[in-house]
């Protein structure tokens, strides 16, 4: 005996999100349909419309529903300004720090060429063709610092180096609030290769 | 700026969810609309189908689309034997144990006067009809060895005991496996209260 077949059906579902395992499965089931029968409609519409209907921007990639997304709609932003990013996640990290008012190209993943993952499935022909034929000046790579992202930051800043553009890479060292001793020690290193005078 | 208006809803939708905070509803979302749209799709009309069809049995009260689960309507089962758990999920873990071949009666909660969760929401006056009109024998309380499960099995026993049945209540003690240096004291006391003489 277990269950019946639409709450069997349910639990498998539930499964497809990550992080998210039998056990959890069970109790969000019993969750919605015990307490929660609204949420669980709520949910239902919520993923089908956004599975229906999200797709890229078409300038920068990032996941949308409009063509264009809002920040690459927004004529107050600077376009000679573009920063290379690896998923949504991190455009969204970077607009909350403020400071950064500029585009975004998202890459939706990184190089990873044992995964089949190549520069045309990360869309850096269209970053090429968007720098090329607009007024940018500068490009700011900021793909996580893992071997992946360091691969791909390279990739493209050799890509375009070529097009004679000003490509830079986001700082790494030690994080504000960090304490030293607690620090792994490439980050250590990477902080004092990337020192600078203080003048005042 | 934030994510786009279809996104945002899903996110906020996902975190009805037991356990999934923002965090944890952004990770859901990029997984699903990045990397498994089917399972959005899947997951989308699962939610519906059991929000919309699951039902309680009308015998045991437990969850099911069915009018009558398929405990309760197994032939094979004793029906003179009734077991009474707090949730389904107590039910399939019985199950799972084996072992166990009565019906259930599932209180879908306890007692709980703060919450106001009184005998009836709990189904005891149908519980006490069904012990009174059928041949029941024995009633087994599984509630939960917790202030409100302990709570409801007495309750529930001094209301049967009037009708004449034969009530009991599962065994509290040092569970298989367990180390005595690492149990508890209340569940070491309820070990020594519950010993049974060793025959042979």
């Amino acid at each position: 005996m277990s269950f019946s077949p639409l709450i069997v059906q349910l639990m498998d579902s539930l499964q497809c999100l990550p992080g998210v395992g039998p056990k959890s499965a069970q109790r969000m089931m019993l969750h919605l349909l015990e307490r929660d029968r609204k949420g669980a409609f709520k949910l239902s519409e919520a993923l089908q419309q956004a599975a229906e209907k999200v797709g890229h921007c078409q300038r920068c990639r990032t996941l949308t529903e409009s063509d264009i997304c809002e920040i690459c709609s927004d004529p107050r932003r600077d376009a000679g300004l573009v920063c290379v990013v690896e998923t949504p996640a991190d455009v969204l990290a970077i607009e909350q720090a403020g400071g950064f008012k500029g585009h975004y190209f998202v890459l939706m993943g990184h190089l990873s060429p044992i995964d089949g993952i190549g520069p045309e499935d990360i869309g850096i022909d269209q970053l090429l063709a968007q720098v090329e034929g607009d007024e940018v000046q500068e490009v700011i790579l900021a793909t996580n610092p893992t071997v992946e992202g360091e691969a791909t930051a390279h990739y493209i800043a050799a890509s375009l180096r070529k097009l004679g553009v000003k490509v830079s890479r986001i700082a790494h060292g030690v994080p504000l609030g960090g304490e030293l001793e607690y620090i792994d020690g490439g980050t250590l290193m990477h902080a004092f290769a990337g020192r600078r005078e203080l003048v005042d």
